[in-house]
């Protein structure tokens, strides 16, 4: 991280020209801080005539130091995806709706990102997972995951049939509407409506929770962030595989899906008095009674 | 029920033309006893010359006194439907694999089904669901089940809405992948895979199983057999409605699914050993251990 | 029952004295409509000088119409055993943190109950649960409970084994920390917390719960209220059946347990806007999420 | 570790006289093989006559290269916390029943133990937890831990309440039966009854997971190995807090329990066609179904 910061990048919610107003008042203050702001040419089209550098997403990350993402946690997340190779670390800013990434709101920014840009965060790594699709061993499809990786059926009634591998050992045959594959970020996504355990995003760790599993005994299970897993296909067609919600590939029998950790994290900044378990309490309801 | 039985269907999973020889000496046993034996249409293709009457399986249950279905739970809890409206009481035969409904074998078949055939038996009736599909108000579908139905999220990666109502009240939102209306038939089938409780059979109830709600605080719930369910999509396209996961019908944006207990139930006959409980530790592995 | 109501019982939670205001206040309202006003004597004990009759709880329920309960579900539960013989109706009354079994509020009290009490209510039934221990043939405890059941280990700290059967027929052996057997209304009590279903109090059935059963594969089971429940106990000492967390009893190694619907239910009076799922949601806040 | 180990301890379960034919077989073997044989003391008041060192088991650690423990895992989690301080490798041996840290088999020993004595093993680090009670700031109670530490209810039949934080920050306050808090070790003991997910072995995380919590929207939590956890009694008395089902201390209100990674682990010795998943499909049925 090249610090104190010098460039800044701000990056808006994909189709949502409402973020305009804040985001060219967020640029007005970053400049008048002799910030150099850029803006990916995504968001510029929502902007009219403005004074700010703009760029293609892929190469706004090769010239900032930093990167300010306005919307919420799905768009923190497709911009990590991008920019990961660049490692530039992020700072989240959801609109109203308070994120697990993104923790700062338009309220409060200002101050907020006058310490923040001057070193005073909390840098947060969260791991992504990088996936290979193999069929009759040449690759077909690769995409990176920062929440989860998901195998699922289609539209078809039935359950589906893989089987799952860890580092080359056969850990279990699963009929089951799916399955997931999670980082700890995650584990408060999809993973915990199927059940899964709660992960501190921290931790080096990658959770298999199970989707309808057509058994009683089945278990979420935790293992290393460097363990290779390979889900083997025995469903003949309308499989499907997803990531984050965000892209997909469907699957043939026999298809080999390899998980593994990304080499490159995605490095989230948060302000001083961020609190994972503040958010976990406040957005999940968790642990809230009467 | 007539008794003694007089004739009887004898109906073979679709499609598995291995049923062929053993159901053929069915039919030669049947007929020693001096019943007369009907096979459906769809069964016969399978036959080749033999002397039975064929007749098509919507008339098959106007003159039979008792039906037997060879094939699994799936192969008769489809005969079920079909031969609801004509109060046909079914004796279940699998071929290896022990069934819920389908509890004799084809090794054992004939000192049991002779006395059944002799009254001999424990009659069950289970409850089988209507549904009608209302598109502004507006019946546009409708189908019975036997074990659930289900709204599900088809191919889209995000979650759907829906607002459940029971005899008029509001009872919640969700955003999930789905949602199961099960009978008690249906409670060891696919709301089982989500969690739900098991159910006995004989009870008069529905149970609503969320599919990965996206909350921590859901839990299935269980209500009487009388109540009328609606289900109103808030989600504008790409939900799906299932039936038993045989039929389905594909949901706009404010469809209403309304679901009651259908008035006829399907009669089953057990043989006097019967035992569900039996069943459920030996086919679901339930509360085994090492 | 007997309508319109002349007498009127006053019950206040045993042990808070700050019931006195409140419930002098309510039957001083009740007076002024002619209803003849009955306190037990334990409530009676924090009231000083009045002009009302004072009875023994087990002769209050031989003399009056209805009787109100000022307090918790708690108090309720434990009025509505004491009671349950005389089929007295109850109307609970909370103090301010609404309960499934007390939906009136001290502030919004008189105008519900003046139109309650000329017969404008919603009556509920609920079930109660009568268990037997028997000890070598001999029945060495009985106790009613209007939530559940509870078969815990007591101080000891490894599992307790037991078997469980169902109208004579095995159900299962089960190690465990305990089984819980509950009514609908327990439903949402202990049950809850161990992971059972929730099922509308009008049920006529009864769940079977386990306490953290040491298999995978255990799940909850739901039959009918007619079913003549056995527990078995396989472990030596520190066992203990416990009534609503009202009583308990000791366990010794071959006690059996026996658990059937009691023949008396409890009738619960509700006003007309009373809702079983709105107080599911706001007390709970099942299926509430941001 | 000392490699070629030159001196051995063997040590058996406790109380299990039927331990000394095969130790005294597998002491003959051991010293055949020019290894110098010491039984713990307490394992040798069953073996009568024999030629071989005893020592008190808290000396057996300081003399020996590495321990074969006979028993099930709950013997060699006995052994391991004693001999956690010396750093003494375990090799545990089970008498028939199949365990997760006792995985040769009386039957097959003498030529897997061979290849393990010379080196041809996997080793496995498996981390304790240690804990401190402390009450007005003193110290009054300290244990280790290798499966879980569990605070619970004794005897008392309602939740009981308490606070969990976290390096110093606010968790959450719980209403419940009582929290266990687990190694990755513990994950395939109590807190899988308890519904916690499956932790691989070799992770460096804790789990929460709470027992029969009194609200719906609980969830386990994993977290670092290096947290500090502290929890807050708010129940007077009758809570108790249990180290591997061998230890326990009694707590009163606002006694605050401490538990944090213990620096020393474990070592446990494997033979090379170790499978931790064979295991856990092996003895807790994980994912079998019919």
């Amino acid at each position: 991280m090249k610090l104190p910061f010098k460039s800044v990048a701000l990056i808006g919610k994909y189709k949502a020209p409402d973020i305009a107003e804040p985001l060219l008042c967020l640029a007005e203050f970053l400049s008048a801080q002799n910030l150099h702001v850029v803006v990916d040419s995504l968001t510029a089209t929502y902007l009219g005539q403005h004074p700010y550098t703009v760029l293609p997403l892929d190469q706004v990350g090769k010239v900032v130091d930093v990167a300010i993402v306005l919307g919420g946690d799905g768009t923190l997340l497709n911009i990590a995806r991008s920019l990961s190779s660049d490692k530039v670390p992020l700072i989240g800013v959801n609109q109203g709706r308070l994120g697990f990434l993104t923790d700062l709101t338009l309220e409060n920014i200002q101050v907020s990102l006058l310490a923040m840009l001057n070193g005073d965060f909390i840098p947060e790594h969260r791991m992504l997972l990088t996936t290979r699709v193999m069929r009759d061993d040449v690759e077909v499809f690769h995409s990176l995951a920062f929440n989860e990786v998901v195998v699922h059926r289609g539209n078809i009634s039935s359950v589906i049939e893989f089987e799952v591998r860890i580092d080359g050992e056969h850990l279990y045959h699963q009929r089951a509407d799916g399955l997931i594959v999670s980082t700890p970020t995650g584990s408060t996504a999809y993973a915990l409506s199927a059940g899964g355990a709660i992960l501190h995003p921290s931790l080096d760790v990658i959770q298999l929770v199970p989707i309808c599993p057509h058994t009683l005994s089945s278990r979420s299970l935790v293992v290393s962030g460097h363990a290779v897993l390979e889900i083997l296909m025995k469903t003949p067609r309308n499989v499907r595989v997803r990531f984050d919600s965000h892209t997909h590939f469907d699957l043939l029998f026999n298809d080999k899906i390899i998980i593994t950790r990304h080499p490159q994290s995605a490095c989230i900044l948060h302000p001083q008095d961020h609190s994972y378990y503040h958010t976990l309490r406040e957005k999940m309801l968790w642990n809230q009674s009467l």
